[in-house]
């Protein structure tokens, strides 16, 4: 929790929103707040108008590129997304201006996205799709997961939440992080814990530290039998070194949900690559989550224009709200 | 428990194996018991010389036919399957012939195939995979599991392990069995359950109650939103009235991992029915799950071989282990 500089109430606060389709349901804000809508060519321009800036479009990298030009900066960022990667800009990070994030939101939605990506691999659901499809019975032997070990790579609420959920299926799994703490395992035992797990699942920010950190090395140091799942940022890993991985049997399988560029182009060849699952981005989002992502900034606000402290307060530096 | 008449120990016990490809191991047991081979077409030839009937291929309804023949029965009928069904016969169910089953070997694997099956459909994972393969990148909205509510056909203790581990996911869980008792409801309150689930899952044994029971009118109970898997028997549900269920969207999908003829024929038009998940009777079927399944059968032998009381016993008139 980090206090805010509350603004001058005698006037009503700038809200500039860069847009996204749908847009963000501001309800009990509606009148009290002067709203301005950006898009990525007209950011620049508005940027010094603003008071706050609402992040709505977390795809974009309008920001980055925005954000060190002329004129004042609005005192507080928010992002309706997890991490802060497309918008952190070392001027940014310099300046005064709060930065928050979308922390909380996405934690248990991903957490059973995991759960279905692993289970789906273990009882080998995308060769009964293939089967069905070719009207085709063949029995195969599938596994059971209870008893399997997984390492969590990332050690905020989406690692929390996948380590509880797949504790609850019997999985013996460990978290790593970048502090090791009690319940978290330091970036010093990463490579003895991927090397004997049979599920590798990567939720870390996107940071200088992570940035490929899954490269051929590290993808060298898994079993044969291990399977790799990346709902962080597709710049963790070294997308050619896993699409060798699957094809030269280092490892058994994977699942991506991002993407080093998104959307992935139809002639990518990760489409095609064996035993790979690719999903576009949608771990986090289930039914009412833009709802969620739109009530949870009006929360903050309501926290911000009475100077109060604000939760989800991002480390510029570290690129991640930190603690916990 | 029920105690078990023992053999003649002056003499090696025959034990005569319904035979499938592969064999069992009955490891500890060579040697010390005269081991004879049947299939379909010999079984009923070999029956009379039998002490103990071990039925490994759970597939075939040879035993059922045969039974009724002349001749003496081997006292004691040992399936290696959960359901007794395709066994039983009036003449078994009269006799004094003691029949177990594999209680208990799919359990877990069965919880978790079913957890993999609800997931899958949350996360319209199927869908994913059409569009991986057409190389199209179209963001969806999927559906949170914690919180839904889920009816649980079948309290044996398949169904309670899928009860444990749908819990597990936050899943709101009801049981319905024969009896009612604590924690499981009575069939008086099956109606009630399924119009309010989520998820309803047929993991019943078969028996003259519940052939058929999943019909049109209950299919025409559930919700819209409803989704329904059967992992049980392909028999307790009325084919024609899902696949009519799903095409009229009476509910929004389905996963069958049994039915009513098994292999399903390359013409049946389950394979192509929309919504409807298809795997070939492969739910409980982990690696190394015929290994124990015959260990399970040398552990009751070695009971019987000592006249202690078997666990597992088969209630014949039922067609289930009851208790618990």
């Amino acid at each position: 929790m980090t206090s805010a500089t509350p603004p001058n109430l005698a006037e009503k606060t700038t809200l500039l929103v860069l847009d996204a389709d749908p847009p963000p349901r501001l309800g009990r804000l509606t009148g009290r707040v002067r709203v301005e809508h950006a898009d990525e060519s007209s950011l620049a321009a508005l940027l010094p108008t603003a008071d706050v800036l609402l992040v709505w479009d977390f795809a974009s990298h309008a920001v980055r590129r925005a954000w060190p030009g002329e004129g004042p900066r609005p005192r507080w960022v928010h992002t309706a997304s997890a991490g802060v990667d497309h918008l952190m800009c070392p001027e940014l990070a310099a300046s005064d201006t709060l930065v928050t994030n979308a922390r909380g939101v996405f934690d248990q939605p991903i957490a059973e996205y995991v759960a279905a990506l692993v289970l789906a691999m273990a009882k080998d659901l995308p060769r009964t799709w293939d089967l069905q499809r070719a009207r085709e019975w063949r029995h195969r032997e599938s596994q059971r997961i209870a008893g399997t070990r997984a390492c969590v790579v990332g050690s905020g609420p989406i690692g929390r939440a996948i380590e509880g959920t797949l504790k609850a299926l019997g999985i013996t799994t460990a978290l790593v992080g970048r502090t090791p703490r009690a319940g978290v395992h330091g970036p010093e035992d990463l490579d003895r814990l991927i090397a004997r797990a049979d599920w590798v699942v990567s939720a870390a920010p996107l940071t200088e530290d992570t940035y490929g950190m899954f490269d051929a090395r590290r993808f060298g140091l898994m079993q044969p039998s291990a399977r790799f799942v990346n709902v962080g940022r597709g710049q963790l890993v070294i997308e050619e070194a896993l699409a060798e991985a699957l094809a030269s049997r280092w490892i058994a399988g994977a699942a991506l949900d991002v993407f080093e560029h998104e959307p992935l182009g139809p002639d990518s060849p990760l489409w095609a690559a064996p035993d790979l699952i690719v999903s576009p981005h949608m771990s986090g989002d289930t039914v009412g989550w833009r709802d969620e992502l739109g009530r949870q900034f009006v929360e903050l606000y309501e926290l911000w224009e009475t100077g109060e402290p604000l939760p989800n307060v991002v480390d510029k530096q570290r690129g991640y709200v930190p603690g916990h």
